[in-house]
């Protein structure tokens, strides 16, 4: 298909379109004429994880670059390709800071995946974001406990277990698993945290006879 | 105490609790002379949830008025002021639609709370706060099954009841009860959230060997 296709069954705008092309988000299409270039299945899928890394992961195109960088690396194994999108999609952090503090809190955390039984990388940016968060609790004189956390942990690994990895389509193009990917981890994410106020709600109303 | 004795005692700077002072979040100081005031507990716990809204919550002044209204009007249900904290922690929402695919969504998203039996005020944003999220999945041509969403509803109702709502002291001042929900909102559920990347990394590095 021709630019002007490719613009209309994907929705995207044919300058935002050139806008990927130059940026090397996008492959060119091939060639066929001087000013003429044939587009494929193939950009309409980079296409739509491009928005959906745009749109839904709300990342900055630097970002977006080293995942398609690492989408196109087909040397690069799949999970390390979806560490790629799965880091960049935490939140932004704090200066991480370097206090006794934070080490003890993140001593905490090592101690919960450990016996956990988790596999994590020591450097992934989520042990330091999770020990933020202890550290805030413990501010505010609300610290987590060991027990809840492991109520927490236990019930999130089964869930992820028995739900969510199984949606991911590991053994299609690699585009698709990480689009999955992301709007699995935001917007289902999302979905949680608003499922779990409703769950609030009612069980409040339930308690309290409101 | 005297004011700077309540701003030791809390790590809030004088200027700061002079403000609340004016605004009327913090309660006026019994008058002991004509420029001197005596200061108690209730104060301390107010500024602690002050704090908690500020900075937890990010709410803005307009917000932490109307919570501090419904924690002062000693008439208003412990149900109802909770649900004035809630509501207020809701993400700001996107313009509300009213169109057909929001009609739409916003009709699965009923049929799931009846399903589940749940007691939910039919005004709660929640409740659109959801239906966009589940529009924007058919957007991106991911919808969400009912399935799913039954499997995360009931999973999150578990939580809540055997383990969230008894951590919420409902006996003890008004002012503790909601400090307690908003750390328990909102920093469980980044707890929440944080944990869950941790899981799905984990559980993608057993199943691709990463």
């Amino acid at each position: 298909m021709r630019i002007s296709q490719l613009s209309a069954a994907s929705g995207i705008p044919i300058p935002t379109i050139k806008y990927y092309l130059r940026e090397g988000l996008l492959p060119q299409g091939e060639q066929t004429a001087v000013t003429r270039a044939e587009y494929g299945e193939r950009h309409l899928r980079r296409l739509r994880l491009i928005r959906a890394l745009l749109e839904v992961g709300r990342l900055p195109v630097a970002s977006i670059s080293k995942i398609i960088a690492a989408v196109e690396d087909e040397e690069m194994p799949v999970h390390q390709m979806l560490g790629t999108a799965h880091y960049a999609l935490s939140s932004p952090m704090e200066p991480r800071p370097d206090d006794e503090e934070h080490r003890a809190a993140r001593e905490r955390v090592n101690g919960l995946i450990e016996s956990m039984g988790w596999t994590v990388n020591p450097e992934a940016p989520t042990l330091d974001e999770l020990a933020q968060i202890l550290v805030r609790m413990d501010h505010l004189g609300m610290p987590a406990t060991e027990q809840s956390l492991r109520y927490y942990a236990e019930l999130l690994m089964r869930l992820v277990a028995e739900h969510e990895m199984e949606k991911i389509p590991f053994d299609g193009p690699r585009e698709t698993a990480v689009e999955s990917l992301v709007v699995g981890t935001v917007l289902y994410g999302k979905a949680f945290d608003v499922l779990r106020r409703l769950a609030q709600e009612s069980e409040s109303a339930r308690l309290l006879g409101g």
